[in-house]
């Protein structure tokens, strides 16, 4: 009883998507060898109560043990969720929703009949975003970034990884990863900041790309001594940069003890993400063209596969990444948004899990752990993304008749509040 | 200056994207023979202000017309669009809003290796949204419609048109067009209904489709002499309703002068859109099948050509409607949500207008013709859908930097204002 009556808040009469081992999820139970091997969908735990004390959730029980000792409680520290459910606070766990300008004019353009060759000519692509972004003034990317973040926030999202990458010099990368920290701090959510100066060749090292990489390897420990760096990536693809140049800003990750991850086999495969099962990487994202022989080192590496369908549905992709394979090696696999301004201008996880579905064939368990559970892995956070005692309260509630509807759904966004450190927003 | 001072309201400073012939506005100048046919993409008029009278838009002008006249109004009185982009309120002309249950389940089971004949032997896909549909109560029915109507208001809808069609008996159609009407009534925005009894077979007319018939020809003059019916409409399909079926209900139509319209082309061509053309129907709706001798025959119609890209996503179709062929014909295309439980579960407009450019390779300004001055066509409103002298004043104000940032961004919803008949809601 001195337990039950010692929180800051109670949630009472919820159904819960833990994604909690704890509570039987267990997203691999079909592909096990054990006949015994079950599981409960979401990890699913139905008229259930949290007690969350400090922002930490510290009691998970039925509804029915909590309700003797709600007298000690005042109504503004009970929140009756009605019978609606309750997920972990989704974690958008790869955006590059720091930018200047847009890509609205391509986007027309190509609509029009534009080519590629057509549109750099004239100065668009990545260079395009490169430059507004180089322009834009601090508090103008504030504010634009601002909108974005909002926009997912307003869908559920608790923490958010956000990447450099349209600087491509020292200073316009510091100031993207400033204003990713300074985003967090406004807005009091969990912001994971990614160094990705190895985006894309700047102009001004045109036929220089391994020069340009002993700039970003001298960068780094300069921008991480600036306390903005959480983790490195880089573009590893035929268009980019090779995984032997990766390899050396990976050693530098490694000498900061910094971990790593990569855009890799979008478009081929150049050894991507052999090399961040290598590094043990955090995750590798895009995956279109990944092989089993990789996945299977994935899987030793315990690096999660983010899969990014707004990119594939933008480009227009055909290629599916291997999701079978992914699942019978047990490969956690992520969804994000991906939100950039040429492949994937989506500021809805909610659209992206979707998409996962209706695109990638995802089941709608999938999806939302690939928000939450696998997010939090892909982050490195590893208390977040379940509901479970001892994590981070941050926490949805959606007026949902059942786990999938967030999956099903385009467009209606059914969420009845955000708690984030055991505050509702 | 008369004139100028005599306004309920006046909008300054905005760009606007009309959809105006008399601005401009002209789809198709691009196929014209004329090698003097010049179009002002969208309508567009920039600096431009707006006078407002007793729910009309009166006065368009320059902003430096109306600025000495500022000093006659109150400032309650005067929106500074700042710059920003004005387009006429969004209207979705082709919805399934109203409807009890959903259909989750049964998208989770599919991804799960569930089939259609799994799921139709476990009572699930359309019939089981009839099921729900008769189940609910009038307020059930009403409260769920609710939340979808608002999300499409949110994103800029001051119209909509809305179907029955999940009753499949006269009390359950009568009640959905009730619903129909009364969300209209409550929430101030313009719904046009429409009767579409001859959906689905109901179970309980199995084998027997021309007695349906027969009773979806008998409930549409009571209906409509209940004020509830603005058009007709039918599922004209291999796996729905023949022509021929279709033709004895349009006889009634005829009879009560009232429009009609069609699901066609779809799944198949059995003569569908020659069908709306020949009783010269509002508009036909889907046509991932239709053949360049139908189109002709809608141009000839004036009939609307309405595309659903939400359901070619959902149902991973691949085979595209004519889209090159109808804008050689000069049939005016619209584009609609087609929000449905079954194979289009969106509540956004904006992101069906995204779906129209990425999936049908339509130009963001031939989506956003799609969702204003097309779909009013679509749906009989001669005084909606654009920006124009004498047209209702339904406006929505957006922070975007052009119109196709509309059809661009995913999940962003930029609406800054919602004016429905001279009032910002």
């Amino acid at each position: 009883m001195d337990t039950l009556t010692s929180f800051d808040h109670v949630i009472i009469n919820a159904n819960l998507a833990t994604f909690s081992a704890q509570y039987g999820f267990d997203i691999y139970a079909d592909n096990r060898d054990s006949a015994a091997a079950k599981s409960t969908p979401y990890g699913q735990l139905e008229n259930a109560a949290i007690g969350i004390k400090d922002g930490k959730i510290t009691w998970i029980g039925a509804h029915t043990q909590i309700t003797a000792y709600l007298i000690h409680y005042q109504s503004q520290q009970i929140t009756d969720a009605d019978g609606h459910w309750i997920t972990p606070g989704l974690i958008d766990c790869h955006t590059h929703i720091i930018y200047g300008g847009n890509r609205s004019n391509e986007f027309e353009a190509r609509l029009h009949g534009a080519n590629y060759q057509d549109i750099a000519a004239q100065g668009g692509g990545i260079v395009s975003t490169v430059r507004s972004t180089r322009e834009a003034n601090f508090e103008a990317l504030f504010a634009q970034s601002e909108k974005r973040l909002l926009a997912l926030i307003k869908e559920g999202v608790t923490s958010i990884e956000i990447k450099s990458g349209y600087g491509l010099d020292l200073e316009t990368e510091r100031k993207m990863l400033k204003v990713a920290r300074q985003l967090g701090e406004k807005h009091d959510i969990h912001v994971s900041t990614t160094y990705l100066a190895a985006h894309a060749l700047p102009p001004e090292y045109k036929d220089n790309a391994d020069d340009y990489i002993e700039q970003v390897c001298q960068w780094l420990p300069i921008l991480h001594g600036e306390g903005l760096v959480d983790a490195v990536d880089g573009f590893c693809e035929n268009i980019a940069f090779t995984a032997e140049q990766m390899k050396r800003v990976f050693e530098v990750a490694r000498s900061l003890d910094l971990p790593v991850k990569l855009h890799s086999e979008q478009l081929s495969n150049i050894g991507a993400s052999a090399l961040v099962a290598e590094y043990k990487g955090l995750s590798s994202d895009h995956l279109e063209h990944l092989v089993e022989d990789d996945i299977k080192k994935m899987a030793t590496s315990n690096t999660v596969a983010v899969l990014l369908p707004g990119a594939f549905y933008t480009l227009r992709d055909t290629k599916l990444p291997p999701i079978k394979e992914l699942r019978h090696h047990q490969v956690p696999m992520a969804v994000s948004t991906d939100c950039n301004p040429g492949t994937s201008p989506l500021t809805s996880l909610l659209l992206a899990m979707n998409m996962g579905c209706t695109l990638f064939y995802m089941t709608p368990e999938e999806v939302l752990a690939g928000a939450t559970v696998h997010a939090a892995q892909a982050l490195g956070l590893s208390h977040k993304g379940r509901v479970e005692i001892g994590c981070d309260a941050d926490l949805v509630l959606w007026d949902i008749t059942r786990p999938a509807d967030l999956a099903y759904q385009m467009g209606l966004n059914p969420i009845e509040g955000i708690m984030i450190n055991g505050k509702w927003r």
